[in-house]
């Protein structure tokens, strides 16, 4: 078997010099780095990712967390997977997507078995066990979402109060003023409690407050029937009503059309704003969705951050960063109707 | 340091015992098998992957490779990779994240740092580099697709021919005469070459010559525009056309609508068969899409079992399986109208 002596031989430098460059644990010049690599190359060094583990106490292996046995992925949660397994790349780490129940009873498991540098939560909810048992261990995580009191945590999370502001500060610069906040059931689901429908409830209730508006909340199952029904609902308590915000991505295509069936059609007679969701969704609305976008590149990437800056100590404070989601205006928003 | 020997002494048992709880090697009865796990607990003995890993040259990790750097996973791929995360842990494996790019460039280092076990690959392509470069280098792979020759690989892809088959069935049972399928735009794209797309089109071309009836075959930008725009091309050139077969699961909602648009309305003027999809996306539209659902759990399980059993010596001969899409009637399909 080819040593870290042979290499140094081959390329005419100390064996610590070599371990720099195979550890990452120190910069070295560029051409004595080429000149390494080439002589593990021409000898054919493997790098050895457990021995090189095991000496260090590190893996550079840390997981993804999502409750997936209990509740699917919503689709824009692909994204932020997909982005957080390319930011943890880039930094020389891998992401393991562990699938854990709600509960959080793997926990200790995935925690004591020597494998994990840390851990990344996702579809965080208000009360998390998994959070719990992680801070009880003592393991090291960041979370993409947050719990109700994440003052002690690291996590990047859609900042709901901003982005319900602006999606507010639109619909009322077009002039409506009965504005209605339609999020998805959650009742004896395992999304009760979920973050995203509590923050932006309580945003968008100081909101209108702060507008001189009065509020109109509800919510609906997430489908193109539970859209429909909502609007029904939504009519026949507030015949004045104009816009709608969504935080329902499944329902907001039903409500766009059920609008049209009842003389109400986006954007001449009312307007819908569908939130945090993607912009491939509201294409396939017909008219397309004007939406307040997910930053979902940003948050895996400064999810994997949070967590890498802390197993790393290269962090000065606890990271925590709240990003808005982005308006895109397309077809179902306009000025607000003279009804 | 506590040993194997310490658990073994606590529990009462032999040395050996205690390896084949730890390594899952050979089953022990459950009295005692409680046993030792509570001797461990007590005395905080960790089950160290790691040291583990390198007495027996296994990690039990596994690599899920999606070209994502290149293309966004779509919205079944999640819960393909959802499924295959499940899977793997059941049998005591984990499942990484890999972005690699399509041509396959990371492939060698993949395989060579020693933490992988072996590779899943989806989104394969008829010509994959990815898998020319993994045969190069002798990995133990298996794949969630096909490309054009797979009869040496390890697989488990959908079943285009049975499931176009069956949605032909279906359609002409209804009475359609004048049918055609609509794939999604594939040039100088990263989905040239794409299997599903390939393989759709043969069955097709040769079902409905089969059934005597002629085949037209188009394709359109994946959207809700690309979806109006084909109704328009494909009702000028076959005004006759009573019946669409979609492989473009984006485009399909727009198909549907501006065939209502245009004087068309489905169920009763037309039908659109949307195949190769999931029936959370056939609910957003209007009325609700009759769809052949992807077997998207037993893609991720057949998967992950046709690398696992590679690895693990347990298959009798290569894994190769093919699961059809399953029909879903709901309210875009009906009779043929008399046009």
């Amino acid at each position: 078997m080819t040593t870290m002596r042979d290499v140094a031989e081959r390329a005419g430098v100390s064996t610590a010099t070599v371990s720099f460059v195979i550890n990452g644990t120190k910069r070295v010049a560029p051409d004595t780095h080429a000149r390494i690599v080439q002589a593990m190359d021409e000898l054919g060094f493997r790098r050895n990712v457990l021995a090189r583990a095991l000496a260090s106490r590190r893996t550079r292996i840390i997981a993804l967390l999502s409750p997936v046995l209990d509740h699917r992925i919503g689709r824009t949660g692909m994204s932020i997977v997909t982005s957080a397994a390319v930011a943890a790349s880039d930094r020389g780490y891998r992401l393991v997507l562990s699938p854990v129940s709600n509960d959080g009873r793997e926990m200790k498991e995935l925690l004591t078995d020597g494998l994990l540098d840390g851990v990344l939560l996702m579809e965080v909810q208000m009360d998390d066990q998994r959070v719990q048992k992680l801070t009880e261990l003592g393991g090291t995580f960041a979370l993409i979402g947050r719990t109700k009191d994440p003052s002690q945590l690291a996590y990047a999370d859609i900042d709901f109060d901003r982005t319900v502001a602006e999606g507010l500060d639109y619909l009322v610069g077009l002039g409506h003023r009965q504005i209605a906040l339609v999020l998805g059931q959650q009742e004896g689901t395992s999304l009760a409690g979920y973050g995203p429908y509590v923050r932006t409830e309580a945003a968008f209730r100081e909101g209108m407050a702060a507008r001189g508006l009065d509020p109109i909340v509800t919510s609906t199952e997430p489908s193109q029937r539970g859209g429909m029904s909502i609007v029904d609902t939504l009519l026949e308590e507030t015949p004045g009503l104009t816009a709608i915000m969504v935080l329902n991505e499944d329902a907001a295509p039903g409500i766009v059309s059920r609008l049209a069936e009842v003389g109400r059609p986006v954007p001449l007679s009312a307007s819908v704003l569908s939130i945090a969701t993607t912009p491939a969704l509201g294409a396939m609305s017909h008219p397309v969705l004007s939406t307040m976008n997910v930053p979902e590149v940003e948050l895996g990437e400064h999810g994997v951050a949070a967590l890498i800056d802390q197993l790393e100590g290269t962090m000065k404070e606890l990271p925590q960063v709240l990003i808005p989601c982005t308006l895109q205006i397309e077809g179902t928003t306009g000025p607000a109707p003279a009804l």
